[in-house]
């Protein structure tokens, strides 16, 4: 941290922690300026060398996290909460790995989206640019850190980055490599910067940097994401929830079924793509969902379901009305019977959260029905909701997910993280 | 109008205002969600019935134009407002033709915009899907009726119209028009709406209604713009700006910045893409720029130029810093000399609404610099800013032109309405 970062950690006051938090967003736009216009093969380099410094300065890391778990430790994190902030020597090496990856990427700016001639000769392109400087609110996991900045850096954008006061030390150290990174490659070291100071009114200005900031990125929990909604007069790349649901169609194959739920539900219980609520098909009831029952209790998941589902399982408690709206995040699962795929989308539109929604089905007509009429970022067919993910859907990674229609639905990576502009060209050509 | 509307109209107060609305919105949403599935066939349909219905109703659309001049005349209003509120039969002509022409236009939804298949064979495509409810919030201009619902309707959009006071009965008439367009192709009538008052809140409550709004688009003067981006609280396409730069490079062939030139500011004046700030390489001045500067002075345009314009043409006035940041939309331009296509780009990243830019030249390596260097939603070599719009560049219509960098930047036609969704098949794939 230099002298005027320590200063504002230190003393921050209104007055100065604006003036600090603006030279910071002017830096990253005239660092947005550099990066724009950056060859693909610097940007790889910067990533190269940013995981290289990662690997090289393992221990550094490793001792400053040492740091932040202490005040972890003194706030009383839970286990679950301190387990996030920790970096293993594993964990470490995973966050060079995905800065190489996202290094392998195909460059996501100058890409010729779509072109044509227009009969006056004009010949006209929509080009891939990025957008501009990304502000990235996170709470204690650091390596957010890592991700977040490699794929802004690679998408050509400037990143102001504002992880959690536990992870202050750790995302202070995982800074430095990508700012060497960059240093390494010729590019601006300032293309990736952090907020030196954990005073929470610094996220406050930082939504509120319009003139420097062009999208604003919050990864964390549902109070976070929703003060940035209601706050940030800069457009946001978020979602709320992960309310995610799981259909069995008539048609299903029971084994398919069985497996697919199992897994959506159970893998990671915690993560936001975990299917919540699962839907069946009447018909399918004693066929198809009675196995899935008997795994998942065996698995230790807590069921609950509508009168039928009780009907056919007494170890399923009774579901009331916000069992439908709510997100466990934790291995309870909300069950309910439906008369055929049409009370299934009606059910999925009202209470989903338009982020992911899976049919199991075989029948053509009502996997196309579904896969249309369900409005949500991610629509699936015969496959696991947990499949959420921009390293699943071949991203390298992401920078979160959006449920939001306009620009980048669904998993944010590196092109995700661009816009475009038209170029143009002609031969003298005025407008009659 | 019906009673309901009626009533609104003559009583509008905050509650009844707000309930109206909110019953508005939800027609639409409920709508939007049926036009999202509609066949294309129906929407060309729709759009057809509506261009018909708008030349058998010429006569009443004329009529009902009558008593919204009587009513401007009474608020004195000025010739030039008074021309935009007039629909000549000829006007009414060209929106029941623009109507056919979007009709035209291919279907924007449901286009596959990527797809790729993953190792564990999961098939992922990225497909349009339309963003919803669109709000379009006007002023004077009529026909913003029929051009807005049509390209609405076009993307499977609901919209909610809110006219300018003065065009009440125009827009009410035309908008009857679309509603019987989509009646005949029996999709749902409330998929184009009119806010049936006049009363200015109305506009505050759509600003706020994300609970049914998914994009807002306003049409008209800078303090329209500026309301609405300061109190949305749903993404707006717009842009608040178009102060449109011509750079003339050393390499340009004469002839052609004289006539590219001449008609970039002078063909219509008052449009966005219409050039303000001429800015020309310095061994161009006497070569290039004084038959520039005669032509426009024959035409009657006001020049404002940098000293060193002035001592090359004793009639051009001094310009003052803020000409540097004016849009005139009027027959004046401000014209300074730069040292080289480097001095350009930075005058017009500092000075520029990242609207529409241009370059006159020759040199391959000065336009490549030119068009990548320069942030705007629109870049054009040797060709008139006055192109940029979305006829022209072959959208058939557009609903406006956006600088924002977040989704849709340039002109916003059918398929800049839309989103997408991403779709996923398996084969019972579980998340390892």
């Amino acid at each position: 941290m230099n002298a005027e970062a320590a200063r504002v950690h230190d003393h921050a006051e209104g007055a100065d922690l604006e003036r600090a938090m603006r030279a910071i967003g002017a830096e990253a736009k005239k660092a947005a300026a550099a990066l724009a216009l950056a060859a693909p093969e610097a940007k790889t380099g910067a990533l190269r060398a940013a995981a290289a410094a990662v690997r090289a300065n393992a221990e550094a890391i490793g001792e400053a996290n040492l740091q932040d778990l202490a005040v972890g430790r003194e706030r009383q994190l839970t286990p679950a909460l301190m387990d996030r902030l920790e970096l293993t020597p594993a964990r470490i090496e995973a966050m060079a790995k995905g800065l190489d990856e996202v290094a392998d990427l195909p460059d996501p700016v100058g890409k010729i989206l779509a072109s044509w001639t227009r009969p006056n000769g004009l010949e006209i392109a929509r080009v891939s640019v990025p957008l501009g400087v990304i502000g990235v609110i996170y709470e204690r996991r650091p390596n957010v850190t890592a991700d977040a900045g490699g794929l802004c850096l690679k998408s050509g954008n400037a990143a102001i980055l504002r992880g959690g006061s536990e992870s202050f030390h750790s995302s202070g150290a995982i800074l430095g490599c990508l700012q060497a990174g960059l240093a390494a490659a010729d590019l601006p070291a300032k293309a990736v910067q952090l907020v030196p100071t954990t005073d929470r009114a610094a996220v406050g200005i930082l939504l509120r940097m319009s003139e420097f900031v062009d999208v604003i990125v919050p990864r964390g929990g549902r109070g976070l994401i929703e003060r940035v909604q209601a706050e940030s007069r800069v457009p946001v790349f978020a979602h709320l929830d992960g309310l995610c649901h799981t259909y069995i169609d008539r048609s299903a194959d029971p084994d398919m079924a069985r497996r697919v739920t199992v897994n959506a539900k159970m893998r990671r219980t915690g993560i936001c793509g975990a299917t919540e609520t699962l839907l069946v098909d009447r018909p399918a009831a004693e066929t198809h969902l009675q196995p899935i029952l008997d795994e998942l209790i065996a698995q230790g998941c807590e069921l609950r379901g509508d009168t039928a589902v009780q009907a056919l399982d007494p170890r399923v408690a009774a579901a009331v009305p916000a069992d439908w709206d709510t997100e466990y995040l934790a291995p309870i699962l909300s069950i309910k019977l439906v008369e055929g795929i049409g009370e299934a989308i009606d059910h999925i539109n009202a209470h989903g959260s338009h982020h992911t929604e899976a049919i199991i089905a075989e029948d053509g007509a009502a996997v196309t029905r579904f896969l249309s009429e369900v409005d949500a970022g991610i629509v699936m067919h015969n496959a696991s909701t947990q499949f959420a993910d921009g390293g699943e859907f071949g991203m390298g990674a992401e920078i979160g997910i959006s449920t939001g229609k306009m620009h980048a639905r669904g998993p944010v990576g590196a092109e995700q993280l661009t816009s475009y502009k038209y170029v143009v060209r002609g031969q003298g050509q005025a407008r009659p």
